[in-house]
């Protein structure tokens, strides 16, 4: 089942022993890609699916590993397990795995906003992953955490107070099937030069050979947006608009951060980008602002539209860090910039960030 | 040349004729159409264009009329004359038709923020058109246009003070040279599944079928968003995103309306979509706002999100109104509401207003 050398078998000895849940899906995939490009964290890899996927054989770190079902036996001495499954399969298996003595990164909703589940993107807030008495950690929301890096450098400087934000998200934020089926509406309407200039004909097209039934997204999603993301809540709300406002509360630490989003899915495969609007307590100048995202270790800032530098998702996808652009002084209030961010909604957006955060408890469990 | 009957040439007579210059562009394509369902407004129109597309034929009011070429003897005779070309042409011919009698209503961005011509949305400030010293009335640019009903109905009520917007533009805001290149970026990649996924490889796909030097804009468009509109100005703005703040001011009556605006370019081939997020002197309740939408003559309220009811730029292209959904209270602002517009930007924020304006003008000329 393993090809792994001699050697490598026994540089893994000792070093803590990781279960990825959800190995099959959109974030896991890419996981095991971030997984393979870090040798030297982690001892053995399980891969842990549903029972559907169980016996796929999956590569990570060059081996070939078989995905075994989900049990409670499967996190028997496992030291750190990440979970990215739907909330309800969290909610029921994260316990179980804390229960058999695992430490639990979880990238569902189920557990974010609870008192005792810290919330942690490592370079705005590392040391709350100590702070889990549950054994359970939770990874933020994509769309949340693709403005975190950049926010959080300039909250250390200036004291954030508002927040007003526009998404532009990926098909991939749903998960594979949000992938499949943008894939599938551009094949239709990729070739048909008269689509998009009357009411209704892209929904007609999408719906003719597709079929509604099968889509992630509430409306056709090529050649179009689509101002939707999440479930309802109360107001008129979606979830995903309510998680940007809370889990952002959370993460920086700032209780009473006014927040509005209006969350929007777009025909871009991954990549998530935000158009920000911050406000914070003290003046600040764009070039103060600058200079504290070209200091944040994993923001990058492509901010020269004179040469046509800015970040767009196509160029972005794929990349760790977070891209800042279109930094501006708001011309009528004076305390506030403007900035749009893009960041892989499946690296840091999901995959990444657990990565870390499991990295952190890894030197931890290791006394490094 | 004409295949007007008798008694249609008959109907015409005693009505102003109107001058369509610039009859081959996108808009003007969508104008024809627009003027095709108003047979009784004007006598003779004449259709107007560059000297490279004079001689071309085209249909108006089920009649083949020969496109014109652009000189100051063409604007003998005409009482309106509409102008849908570059900046640069505006700047030149729109005095000249001027000087020659006409009232030109003008779509460029020419003459809008001179202080001598009126910028004129039909439903928010119509007895600006008749407030012409230079015969001249602007037509507002699309992604300003898209928003105005729906916030003149609100600033009606309420008083507006702050505006923060995000907008989706479609392509065919840079033209049929826009759409043409979305529609070949779109038979590029809308057969490749591995695409997206991979920084730049979008770009590459693109560029290596299509070339870049022929794009109008800065990125590729398919399978992306493109945070840039219009050219560059002072402090990292855009044009596009100044005019949203120049002209809403304008237009509302409101010169110290405090504005922030990111213009971004969406796959979508037309009708812009805009996250806005307003806020008034008065405390407004999403209620009331709902009502004040619904009582306004030209816009539509889609906003059944349990439903899956939101406007959608697929779904609302070709209509006439302003389609308004997600409707919601500002959780931490409290005068403040989010709501998500979607308008034609080739109807009502190019050649349905500038016909409303030429209409009051007409009505105005008929004594009616």
């Amino acid at each position: 089942m393993s090809s792994a050398s001699d050697a490598t078998t026994q540089a893994r000895q000792g070093r803590p022993t990781l279960a990825v849940v959800g190995a099959t899906g959109a974030v896991g995939t890419v996981m095991l890609g971030i997984l393979s490009q870090r040798q030297d964290v982690w001892g053995e890899i399980r891969l842990v699916a549903s029972a559907r996927s169980a016996g796929t054989r999956l590569r990570v770190r060059g081996e070939e590993v078989v995905v075994r079902e989900l049990t409670a036996e499967v996190f028997d001495g496992v030291d750190v397990a990440m979970f990215d499954v739907p909330d309800e399969v969290s909610a029921q298996w994260a316990p179980v795995a804390a229960a058999r003595g695992a430490v639990v990164v979880d990238n569902s909703g189920a557990f974010r906003m609870d008192a005792d589940v810290p919330l942690v993107v490592p370079e705005v807030n590392p040391a709350q992953v100590r702070n889990r008495p549950r054994g359970i950690i939770s990874n933020p929301n994509c769309t949340t955490l693709t403005m975190m890096d950049a926010l959080g450098a300039l909250h250390r400087g200036w004291g954030l107070t508002e927040l007003v934000v526009a998404s532009y998200q990926a098909a991939s934020g749903a998960g594979q099937p949000g992938v499949d089926r943008l894939y599938d509406e551009l094949a239709v309407v990729g070739g048909d030069r008269t689509l998009g200039q009357r009411s209704g004909d892209v929904r007609r097209a999408v719906e003719d050979k597709l079929g509604s039934a099968s889509s992630p997204f509430p409306a056709p999603l090529a050649l179009n947006v689509v101002p939707w993301a999440g479930s309802l809540r109360d107001g008129g709300w979606s979830s995903e608009e309510l998680k940007v406002r809370d889990e952002s509360r959370k993460i920086l630490g700032i209780p009473d951060l006014k927040v509005s989003a209006t969350c929007v899915r777009v025909p871009v495969v991954t990549t998530h980008s935000l158009a920000v609007h911050a406000t914070f307590q003290r003046r600040i100048t764009v070039d103060q602002a600058r200079q504290a995202l070209m200091d944040a270790p994993s923001v990058v800032l492509v901010d020269d539209p004179a040469n046509g530098d800015f970040p767009t998702p196509a160029d972005v996808v794929g990349a760790d860090p977070t891209f800042v652009g279109r930094l501006r002084q708001a011309l009528d209030f004076p305390n506030t910039v403007e900035l749009f961010v893009c960041g892989d909604n499946l690296r840091k957006g999901a995959a990444l960030n657990t990565a870390q955060i499991a990295e952190l408890v890894a030197a931890e469990l290791s006394g490094r």
